[in-house]
């Protein structure tokens, strides 16, 4: 045993005494303050996601990025701490609107760190003692965001500009590779065919810009190495992804004809030429992000069902198997992967496919070991050696926290809490469920008890669903969006937070969602809409059932509510069956006909082709606003922007009848556009106040005193008028009728 | 008789003399130039316009504004031009891209006019000695104009930046009325149903302006008198149109509930208190321009049919009725009107009901006196005793000139010729026609010959359309667009222009264009579709088919080509009948469904409501792209912007196998667009290309050597591929079969 690794171990024993006793500090305190602090809409706003952390070098301090809204300054911020992991002490050492890729310097107490404070996005160094030192920048003369005059880039922030996009250090830290947003040229030009078709929904006019690969040396010397399309998303996201070699490096950037292709080339780079050499095409973006496993293959977990295969694939295409196993690699919420040095250990983010939740898994020779918590590990970083890291332990009923994990134990000490704030909440009562549809797929989920329920009482219900985003993560906006899940709970509605079924379960899903994906296979358009789309809504049916049975819901009062994908449901939903009596469907529009040109490939799937001739009949089977007047339930929409397909859908459900409303919500300015997960506080804050009243007042027949747009409440009692009594009657319409289940 | 009168008389007599040593000198140069010089397309794009004339105070001199294409500048600029009428020297007096509401000064020779040379729109003052001298800047910081951060407005100019919208001098010149156009608040606010649900193709961020109504006192005092949106067309187009009075003003105003109302109101401001009062609000926006006649009561032509009942309605009520006359009032492409200080007698000016051309009617208590020449006289200014006035004149085949038209003779002398470079083109030959429909109703139009047409020889042919601007106007935008009419017939094609009927003409057509345009009355909507689109298809087929039986056209090689309400017109003929082979549709995408929400009034007549439920047979009977499988004419589609419903139509041909093409023209930058009339020259020449490619390609099988984008020619052919077998045999798909008619 070497010296180096006693002092490990030495500061392993101090840690556990540490962080017994900052977590016994925080618990108290927690407990002490009130005993029954409920949930506020503000606990929501504020609840802190970490978003990358990093050891430093020497293991002897932790940096991480916490991002949570901030209501005093009305915007998201991310603020990089400092964590003495020998005293405890933390520190703030910067707050940015963008904070993204902290990465521990070799050899010091210091990371690096893309942080917009003023000059745009631009590389910084970062430490205990100083204020942030600028590293690299390079002119950030383009905005990105929904905004007037800025790029168009999926992003979760307030627009802001950009210099550096990304980075990559040589591990001998004698090379700086990076990727620059520089403006392209805009020319304009005549436009034909799909250069138009493809701009049916464009809001902003565009903008042209290119990402230049660059390689700085230790003298300071800048090259351009290449200039990409900003479309080209592995240089745009990932600067290329450049792996290096003690003469060169190899970059891979994605192949585009103007449009996304699927498919990466290699390049290679020596740095006595400083020419890129071609290194072959291949297909998929994913190259990079392939794990080896201790045989030096790549690890990934196959099959269908609820274990999965976690295989080890050579160069050769020979396949070793470490058995079944109740998780599966490769999901992004997941914790990323660590290697050993000597390459004999792996670490990997998995998720389960019971009870959902995030967990590491340790690949050596000795097989897979499972490292697993009651929650998740959702964010980590380990040592060079693994024999020690630090993750972000989080729950649904458990805010983020730091621990420490040591692999090959299993062992996880809790290190210290990141929000006094949501700790000192009483944690309402949150069970994990696992539930069969009629078809005998299984789809998982959780349950929000309200927080005095009463046996033998009956709820009112509100689903909220959101692809597979009901896992242990902390009030987590990925899923929860602006519905106020806790708050529910607090006001007595059964809450429940379903996944739909997972397609790893069955090579039949798996069929539906890989067509409608990748645009083509055997399946017809009935078939594909039946397995991505109506099997969902039949198990949300199925889930609400079972608990009517259980006598636990009020199958008169059960509401739906989901954003995004969950909109899709939520719609598909409401009019393809009277189960849902109230929807909140937020800042989604697919399925609906018009937006065909922008969703030519999927659609191909779903429908065949564009909403004319012999496909109208494929939209008429799905198309929510093609079957509005099937709807019972009132729908209310909330928008980050004025989806042409939501607006479409609204104006059907007003034409049947039905109660019905759109709210807008703005961005910064009014030229610019909330994002699709709202980075606005004051915009979540009222969304989901908006999402109370609406639920009380369809579901509990009250009229919200805090309804933030209070004249509403009067408009929606006019609608109601005579409504219900039309959807308890039979359809006077046969169109109608026939299209109810 | 006064000495005044005998000057003016000895004025005239110079006139005629120099008049005709003008114009015969004019007609000699371009004689002698080449006899036979045809037209190009430059001819097109440079053909000049007049937009507005005006008097000098005595009448010694005239004021004209010219618009054109300027090819070196590439942009379209207005030239304003003073003309001094005794000796016949034109000079210019200033150019800039925008020149309006140019008005003669009191007691001077020079003249007011908005004008933008720099510091936006402004009001200036030119005369013939000097550079334009600012009278009035308001600032300038709003752009209005299709661009992005651009407030949009119907406009068919380049963006420019704003002060002055609109002025108004007291007929004692005392006060000077204008509206300025300001910044409006912009707090980004939450909205809700319809403010979003117009937002459906909204593509830029809104810009919010408002009006200030002010008054400019002698003394130089600048007041605020009203603050109005810029919604509110009477205060943004015509500075809340004014009528003056001894002691203050009365202004209109549009009364808005953030929509267009069609309602007006009107206030008293008196000079001493400088408050506005109410004065009663009315229906409809055009209370000024309702136009005196010799009993004090108000002009107007009523009735049906080919004559129209001149009459004169008194405040109470009373009617007097001049007789039955071929024309009728208030077509604002028309001159405008005067009446004489006296009030005895008034000039209007007038379109004819059979050859459409623009004349006048000089209406005193003699009763009404027609004045018409072989082609139009489209804009004119009087002397304030309407002893006599300048107009233009033009025809289909005769460029713009000046003529001087004396009321009570009705005698018309040339003076002086506008552009010598379009008076030296060879006229082609054109002819004015009225053909009579399947159902009785007609239609007026012209042909457009070949250079070289010879009896018994068979020609392939376009038709042209656009509403009702078949008309004698010379090459005008309004009717040919981008249409190379000219070129056309030197190619040897018989170009059809042609009107649809005349609602006019019947109160049935009426009916079913007033419910189109009111959104509301008593005819189903598919009588509304019936008289307002399928029976101007079958005019169009029946004319064409007349002149196939003349033995004049080829029935194989019929193509048709229209822009905006040409579009409608194009996309319903080539969707209902196989009778034209080919089409060009320009920058049109009425009757998609996509665009329902912004033309929700309309449709509601044309289709009952959105295209859901009940009323989608409504949309599958006339809805070009829902019968894209009916189509057997390859389609080109040009536009100044990606309208959604134009991208539907295109994916919808595509995907039935039509050969289609969208282009899309871009403006000054690529977050501006191209107007609706093209104003942009090296646009209207592209385009102007492509089409002459588009039609050679399919009526004559040519690949045209000038194709401006030749690399489409293959793209075509290879559409063309089985594309002509398939529309020569029975329609495949049952359901498009039963589309045909």
């Amino acid at each position: 045993m070497t010296g180096n690794a006693r002092a490990k171990r030495a500061k392993v024993a101090r840690w556990s005494i540490l962080a017994s006793l900052l977590l016994a500090g925080q618990l108290a305190e927690a407990k002490g303050e009130t005993p029954e602090r409920r949930w506020t809409l503000e606990d929501i706003v504020t609840a802190p996601k970490i978003t990358s952390l990093a050891l430093s070098s020497d293991g002897s301090e932790l940096a991480y990025i916490q991002m949570a809204g901030d209501i005093e300054k009305n915007q998201t911020m991310h603020i990089v701490y400092r964590l003495d992991l020998s005293t405890g002490q933390r520190t703030e050492m910067v707050r940015s609107g963008v904070a993204m890729q902290l990465e521990a310097i070799e050899g010091e107490r210091a990371w690096n760190v893309l942080l917009d404070i003023g000059e745009g996005q631009q590389l910084y160094r970062v430490d205990a003692g100083s204020e942030p030192q600028i590293v690299l920048a390079s002119e950030a003369s383009i905005t990105i965001g929904e905004t007037e005059g800025g790029l168009f880039a999926i992003s979760f922030i307030a627009p802001h500009r950009v210099g550096v996009l990304a980075y990559d250090w040589s591990p001998d830290r004698k090379w700086l590779w990076y990727a620059a947003l520089k403006p392209g040229s805009d020319e304009p030009k005549v436009q034909f065919d799909n250069e138009v078709v493809v701009q049916k929904q464009r809001r902003r006019a565009p903008v042209s810009a290119v990402v230049e690969l660059r390689l700085r040396s230790a003298s300071g010397e800048d090259m351009l190495v290449a200039t990409r399309p900003a479309s080209d998303r592995l240089a745009f996201h990932y600067a290329g992804t450049v792996s290096w070699a003690d003469d060169g490096l190899r970059y891979y950037v994605e192949t585009t004809y103007g449009t996304q292709s699927d498919k990466s080339e290699a390049f290679d780079l020596k740095f006595n030429s400083m020419t890129s050499i071609p290194a072959g095409e291949q297909q998929g973006l994913s190259s990079v992000d392939f794990v080896k496993g201790p045989r030096g293959g790549l690890l990934t977990t196959d099959g269908y069902g609820s274990a999965l295969e976690l295989v080890e694939t050579g160069a050769d295409g020979k396949r070793h198997s470490y058995g079944k196993h109740p998780f599966y690699l490769g999901d992004p919420r997941a914790a990323g992967s660590w290697r050993s040095v000597d390459g004999k250990r792996t670490i990997l983010g998995m998720r389960t496919t019971a009870h959902p939740r995030y967990g590491l898994v340790l690949v050596s020779s000795a097989g897979p070991r499972t490292i697993l918590t009651l929650g998740s590990l959702t964010r980590c970083d380990f040592r060079y050696d693994l024999e020690w890291g630090i993750c972000v332990e989080e729950a649904m009923n458990q805010p983020p926290r730091l621990v420490k994990v040591e692999p090959s134990s299993g062992k996880i000490t809790a290190i210290a809490s990141v929000s006094k704030r949501h700790e000192a909440i009483s944690p309402l009562r949150v069970t994990s469920h696992r539930w069969i549809n009629r078809s005998g797929h299984n789809a998982t989920g959780f349950i929000v008890w309200p927080r005095e329920f009463e046996q033998g009482r009956r709820y009112p219900s509100i689903l909220v669903t959101h692809g597979s985003d009901a896992d242990e993560r902390f009030a987590d906006q990925d899923l929860q969006w602006d519905y106020p899940v806790q708050l529910w709970a607090e006001r007595g509605y059964v809450v429940i937070l379903v996944n739909e079924p997972s397609p790893r379960q069955s090579p039949e899903l798996m069929a539906g969602y890989a067509q409608w994906s990748t645009g083509s296979g055997p399946l017809s358009p009935i078939e594909v809409q039946r397995r991505a789309w109506l099997n969902v809504v039949e198990t949300f049916e199925d889930v609400t059932t079972q608990l009517v049975n259980e006598g636990i819901v009020d199958g008169a009062r059960v509401g739906i509510a989901g954003y995004s994908r969950g909109s899709q449901i939520t719609n598909v939903a409401i009019t393809q069956s009277r189960h849902f009596k109230v929807a909140s469907s937020g800042d989604g529009h697919f399925l609906e006909p018009t937006i065909y040109p922008i969703s030519i490939r999927s659609y191909g799937a779903i429908f065949g082709g564009p909403p004319s001739g012999p496909y109208l009949e494929n939209y008429l089977r799905i198309s929510p606003s093609l079957r509005a007047g099937a709807v019972c339930a009132p729908v209310i929409q909330q928008l980050a922007a004025a989806h042409a397909g939501a607006i479409d859908f609204h104006v059907a459900l007003r034409a049947a009848g039905v109660p019905a409303q759109i709210s807008l919500y703005p961005g910064e300015t009014t030229a610019t556009e909330e994002t699709h997960l709202f980075h606005i506080p004051s915009n979540r804050l009222l969304a989901m106040r908006e999402n109370l009243a609406w639920f009380d007042f369809w579901l509990r027949g009250q009229k919200d005193l805090n309804a933030p747009f209070p004249e509403h409440l009067d408009q929606w009692a006019k609608m109601a008028d005579g409504f219900g009594q039309r959807c308890g009657l039979k359809a006077e319409n046969p169109q109608d009728a026939s299209a109810i289940r």
